[in-house]
């Protein structure tokens, strides 16, 4: 009996290892959901990387990345003074300038900007209010990427479903009318859907507008703004996310008969691309500066909140990771090099553009990390998938350095959105996995502020990435094995 | 050891269960802290009722009670078309008409309102910006009662403390400028006192405004309003709640020296005084009609979100009591009277007027009841801490027959804001006890809406509130064991 019940614990334990949350909210760019994750090959060949040659190094790095308040410092400048950086914004514009002056002074080396357009979506005023059965407010974000609407707004009966099928099911029914998807959160990958293929897939059948319920499991009449696509077969509406408090209200309206109106007001609009930069500096290799171990998050933001968690946090991280072992003077054999990612939000330019513009060093990009999760306590990288058996238990080998701050673990998939572009040119990737029960809670809305991070976690964060690039960038012999 | 064990758990399980989150979170009228709970008198004498005698009522409302979905249906009614019900608007008097309609419908008796004089504060526009070191709005709501500004605004240099103390040390230090007070929450019934007493408390020193923390644990950018009382000895300064988000903002930026300037906009001001009503309906006891169990809410509830929890849902519930135990042709010996209370919020006329209008009849009133702590699994009753060691003995029989829905304990202290003025008469009073971890992220919100409550948790307070009600009323003894 006790054999049996210790054999269905493991058993459990191997199924929920298999897929945790970050499997389940791992995200390709614009926030499709990914293939289902491929389980860790087993057994995987023993490490060809020597783990205890780097103790001290790693020693080092923990001990200064606990101590130091710099990362949090300039992320309180990037958040309270200059705040969100939506693409084509001056703010963003103006944390590119603070970032290249200040990793300047860090003595980083080739600190530069590389041009990327970037698409300059504006939101302007916008606003949605019920007219019948009652005259109320209801609390909108537009989605980014939106168009707007006429001055007057649009005016219509709401149709509430709570799935794609229902929509189906409803079909012509909703011509001339407001499609009001109220889908409850389920994770990310699946109910993100929504947002980005909403707007289109009511107006196949004839939709004037289109609401969509936050993508988030948690509200207090919380908005949570993002990107949306349209179908380009289809005729173009607009689209904002309302709060699930207003979703429920309309369902509980819509189910009792009372055939809720709205009018939804957007000046949404896109303006001519704007001139836009990735930020990029690099700690130089001292043997083989020409491979790359590239360490990066994405600088710009939605237009709400600080942009804390989504993504500044991480960019904080990265720099600080190179940073720190600069002044630690632990230069690798290979370069590391930070960028700071333009335009992850609506467009991935940056993403494209640097892969495009560094395509011919791509075959010496040994490695790519992103980190796109938020600022909690990190928990390890979650490796591509595709990534060679080799490579795996080498990263798993290395993560041992990080046993002591419980940042080891090397889960089964992993990526970024501004790093897929690379990946599927055969660079091995993969995320900074944090412990996520919170993020969508605060993602993309006006909540996501720097009180929302902890400065321990931004410690950890930063000694994860640090231990990790480092070690990566001074393997005598290569991450593969060959 | 063992029993050392033992007894260090009991001890601890005893310690606990005298300072319950309730007994923290107990307040008077206007959400003053009331004196620390007198634990519970041990031993109790035996009880003088016996519960046995009401088993088979107790097993018919409850079950009534959980299978009925009037009262969802009702207070979908009442916030989803009517809406939230600040004293003097159309909407509170919208719902009290409805209520008297729907009551005289449900064939109670002597349904009516008592008219009752109620202040009438209005909210107006309002609005807050940081100005200084970066051009930012903040998220606010101004304080009930408080004044407003001049058209132009009042703008200032915040200074922001985290206490009284830290205002006092201050001192005149504070004049011309905008004190933040940034009080972490502790307990309600702690930290309130800042939203109540900020204000003057730094007028006395000069200050030109104020702007409090939102009394809550947690926030997505939500300031939650509540009423505020002016110390007649001082200048009166306008006053609104910040998110914690904004009280956090502030407070960097007040420790790292930027000095940062705020311009607070009120359009906030009292009207004359509106007529309002008490709202009555009863179950007229069949032996002894002029001996009275009262068991209430309050109606009128601040003007953001849909005044779902605080109170509407306890309104429903002490009503459907009522239409309840006579649909099952339960009439008690004594008459039960359902109150809903008009003005808790920001005057507590209701209470006042009814003790005044009534008080020939309060040493009739053998029980008192208030529901307003939201409505979420009930837990039993708060009995005031000073009721007579028998009433308790008899309440705490009485409740078993609540044993198998969980709502059986009868706390060491409890009563209410609006029957506070007649327990300061003699009434025994008490309080519905609910599960209260959740009440004070949504409390003065505009996210106190219908899809925060559970029907279940209302058909149990339903059951709870009706079961108690019935059985006080109908013994054929006295409560008191006289």
């Amino acid at each position: 009996m006790r054999f049996l019940q210790l054999f269905a614990l493991i058993s459990l334990l191997t199924l929920l290892s298999a897929f945790t949350p970050q499997d389940r909210n791992r995200l390709g760019p614009m926030g499709q959901p990914q293939a289902s994750p491929t389980p860790t090959p087993t057994p995987l060949p023993p490490p060809t990387v020597k783990m205890d040659a780097y103790r001290t190094a790693a020693a080092r790095i923990i001990g200064a990345a606990l101590t130091s308040d710099r990362a949090y410092s300039r992320l309180a400048h990037l958040t309270d003074h200059i705040g969100n950086r939506l693409s084509g914004s001056s703010n963003l514009e103006h944390a590119i300038e603070w970032a290249l002056s200040e990793m300047k002074r860090d003595g980083l080396d080739n600190v530069r900007g590389e041009k990327v357009m970037v698409p300059h979506w504006v939101r302007g005023e916008e606003g949605l209010e019920m007219l019948t059965p009652v005259s109320r407010k209801l609390t909108m974000l537009g989605l980014g990427n939106s168009i707007g609407t006429p001055a007057e707004g649009i005016t219509g009966e709401a149709v509430v479903v709570r799935s794609f099928s229902e929509l189906e099911q409803l079909g012509e029914r909703v011509r001339g009318k407001i499609v009001v998807y109220n889908a409850p959160f389920v994770d990310y990958g699946t109910t993100v859907l929504y947002r980005l293929q909403g707007a289109s897939r009511a107006a196949r059948y004839g939709a004037v507008a289109a609401l969509v319920r936050s993508i988030t499991p948690v509200s207090l009449q919380t908005p949570h703004t993002g990107a949306m696509q349209y179908d380009e077969a289809q005729p173009k509406i607009p689209v904002a996310a309302i709060t699930i408090e207003a979703a429920e209200l309309l369902q509980r309206m819509y189910d009792r008969g009372d055939r809720p109106t709205v009018r939804l007001k957007m000046e949404a609009k896109f303006l001519p691309d704007a001139e836009s930069a990735n930020v990029i500096a690099e700690l130089k290799g001292t043997e083989k500066p020409d491979e790359v171990v590239l360490i990066s998050g994405h600088y710009d933001s939605w237009d709400v909140g600080q942009g804390a968690h989504d993504d500044g946090g991480s960019c904080i991280v990265v720099w600080e990771a190179a940073t720190l072992l600069k002044e630690l003077g632990l230069r690798p054999r290979r370069t590391i090099r930070v960028v700071l990612w333009t335009n992850e939000e609506n467009g991935l330019r940056g993403g494209n553009g640097y892969r495009d513009a560094h395509r011919a060093e791509l075959a010496k990009h040994v490695f790519a990390i992103e980190s796109d999760s938020g600022i909690y306590k990190p928990e390890g990288f979650g490796l591509a998938a595709t990534a060679p058996p080799q490579v795996r238990a080498n990263l798993q080998e290395i993560a041992k350095l990080l046993s002591g701050i419980g940042s080891d673990r090397i889960a089964a998939s992993g990526g970024g959105a501004d790093i897929g572009p690379m990946m599927r040119e055969g660079v091995i990737g993969a995320s900074l996995d944090v412990e996520g029960s919170h993020y969508f809670d605060i993602h993309h809305t006006p909540a996501d502020t720097l009180d929302k991070i902890s400065p321990q976690d931004l410690k950890l964060c930063v000694a994860t990435i640090a231990v990790m690039a480092y070690t990566v960038a001074d393997l005598p012999g290569s991450l593969t094995g060959d």
